[in-house]
């Protein structure tokens, strides 16, 4: 399971779908929100858009991996896809924010690898939260007050990207999922290779 | 640091120069030994050659980092080229054994990295053995059950490469170097970083 993690404006999401497009053994956990859908975002792709009284009905029956309350609006991840994907052998991909990745890492146990996104300066930023035409400055500024908030929990994760240039971030991405699946943990099938190394064959 | 171990014939040596090589920002640790050069092997290149009675007199006087006694000859890691290599901002490369790596998680604290390299299968750990035709039939024997007791602590180690075909191992060597190097316990400069991001700039 592998959590990316950034302020709002730091160019997660691009990588994210890059890295998913690369990689057909990765699947995406697809978040359940209560928040009204942007142009052009798919109920099922993007986000499963459901009421608030059906969101709380899905915690009171335990169906989230983790969720919270950001701006008026929930967020969270079913159980459901993520368990079938894993089972599957996929390497299942979370696009969450720090509380999300806290409760995700009690939940999950070890097996986690937490990457977090910062822009490459405070301007930059700015820059690219304005360019979202679509919100109101309203919602800019709150979003600006989230990113430092967010920001502050950079030291959670395993891992720290600073998005400059999307291609040198893809490659450094690409690298931190090549090792983790190199570490001596995650290769389950060494066991029996390294027995039948010793033993002959 | 980067502790590179393998049984011998698992080509661990080509994969080491190759990557020393490729990053200037590297730096071998040449290990001490009391046993012969074999040909071509150079003084301070591929080893410190010393005799019996300086070995024992730098072990006296706490100058390695780890050593151990293999076959009547003694190897170790003098501690001075290391720490200048340290000091100068080199990541320094190890090329030991278990025990060596053992005694370097102790004496070095977290800071390491442990990387095991295998062979891909019996057949073509032993048809490498037998290709270094310098060694006598005895000493093949020899090294070939010191191989067997060195895979049997490949569980000690942070990651695992099976060196099937060298171009695919320096990959993934280069993804762990990457991706180690982007781990936020080892990029000290983004604390100041942050705080600038936060405080605008």
């Amino acid at each position: 399971m592998i959590v990316l993690s950034s302020p709002s404006g730091a160019g997660k999401t691009t990588l994210t779908r890059k890295m998913l497009a690369e990689n057909s053994d990765m699947a995406m956990s697809v978040s359940a929100t209560t928040r009204k859908p942007r142009k052009g975002e798919q109920d099922g792709v993007d986000y499963y858009f459901v009421s608030t009284s059906e969101f709380e009905a899905m915690i009171a029956d335990d169906q989230f991996l983790e969720y919270a309350k950001v701006f008026d609006n929930y967020y969270g991840t079913p159980i459901g896809p993520v368990e079938e994907a894993l089972q599957s052998g996929k390497d299942v991909v979370f696009d969450i924010d720090w509380q999300g990745a806290q409760q995700l890492t009690q939940a999950a146990g070890g097996d986690l690898v937490k990457i977090f996104i910062l822009p490459p300066s405070k301007v930059e930023l700015e820059r690219r939260l304005k360019t979202r035409a679509q919100d109101s400055d309203d919602v800019i500024a709150k979003r600006m007050a989230k990113s430092e908030n967010e920001i502050s929990h950079w030291t959670e994760y395993d891992y720290v990207i600073v998005n400059d240039d999307v291609e040198t971030s893809m490659e450094q991405l690409r690298a931190m999922v090549t090792a983790e699946r190199l570490a001596r943990k995650r290769q389950l099938w060494l066991g029996p290779f390294v027995k039948a190394l010793v033993q002959g064959g």
